[in-house]
């Protein structure tokens, strides 16, 4: 199988049956040594990382498939560390698509003025650029749109889309007394021009409380699944 | 006659007859000592510049009134620097809100990665936070719209306005051979809650190229009306 992309946390590969394998790697995005899911350097090497990313992973993209949202899953070898995915292309060169049910991080650097932290949001969606040189800048639909990223329509069906997949989550860790304050979700068009949930949902993708207390990204799989 | 506002640029007084009285000052804002429309500090102080802002001012707002579209205008003298306006309460702590025929500026520091210096923009609309400390962020319909800052058909009707007034400004420069980059505007509620243009529109609030060169603020004055 050859090896396409070589990422922060996973490689990605082209298999002969024309999809794709994620190989999660045990390495964990952060600086000087801390693990920070918003970095865009390897700051460190964890034993487990890997697989307990994609446990959650396989988790949450059986629990959408059960509500018929697509995605690029197809299935997983936990012991292995991989994942097939059919293929898809990103938008532009790739976006992130944020949810927010609770004023924290960049929402609040930004909106402070007009926001308290911690406040609850409904289910607001925002788009960033991924580039890492200009700070993955947030952008807007009219802007998407003439920049020719997504159409008008595509960025509403991604909308939707992404406040759907939030709800599951959000729904899953509420089960066990854990609450999402913000995730962060990739998408893609498939073969037939779908438009699909890509890459992973793991602890490195969103912020989670418990009992006022931040759930460290690692141990939400144990808490979760455990 | 009662002073209600201090700002860089200009002082505000109510008037008797229930409007207000805008004041034109000689300062600009800028950055050890250089002339920076886009600056939060007033850095100098020209003499003429209060004037030439003022009557550029006149001559964009009378022109609007002959497109009827609605500002807060009532009549101005140039001698004295000052302006009468209807009163407007803004839209949360103010917005600014821009339109661009070009990118150049922060629309190309946020988006360069999809975006050349100096392409054509088809009259972009976005809004901004007037918020000094966080470095007045853009922000969206849908939270502006979530922090009740404005509704999502007052957003509308601003975007309308906004793409109507630059396509006045832009064709009036044009007229003088001159090309409208971007300019900032900034509107209120009046007394009857209908969505108004504030503030002034001068050298300071917009980019205007000539034969490929940016114009000073300060030259436009005399290159339009002189």
């Amino acid at each position: 199988m050859k090896l396409l992309y070589a990422g922060k946390t996973k490689n990605v590969y082209e298999l002969e049956d024309g999809n794709y394998l994620l190989k999660f790697k045990d390495d964990v995005t952060g600086e000087d040594g801390v693990f920070d899911p918003g970095a865009n350097t390897v700051g460190l090497s964890i034993e487990g990382a890997g697989k307990a990313g994609l446990k959650l992973t396989q988790f949450f993209f059986e629990k959408l498939k059960e509500q018929n949202i697509p995605t690029h899953f197809v299935d997983a070898d936990i012991e292995k560390q991989e994942m097939k995915v059919v293929p898809a292309t990103v938008f532009g060169q790739g976006l992130e698509v944020i949810c927010r049910f609770r004023a924290v991080g960049s929402f609040l650097r930004r909106y402070g003025k007009y926001a308290e932290e911690g406040q609850r949001l409904d289910a607001f969606v925002e788009v960033t650029l991924k580039d890492d040189e200009r700070q993955d800048p947030p952008i807007g639909r009219d802007a998407l749109h003439m920049l020719g990223i997504l159409t008008k329509e595509e960025y509403s069906i991604l909308k939707n889309l992404t406040k759907d997949i939030s709800h599951v989550v959000k729904d899953e860790l509420g089960k066990k007394e854990m609450e999402l304050y913000d995730i962060k979700l990739e998408f893609g068009r498939n073969a037939d021009n779908q438009i699909i949930l890509i890459d992973e949902i793991s602890g490195g993708n969103m912020r989670v409380y418990k009992d006022g207390e931040y759930v460290q990204p690692l141990d939400l799989e144990r808490l979760l699944l455990g």
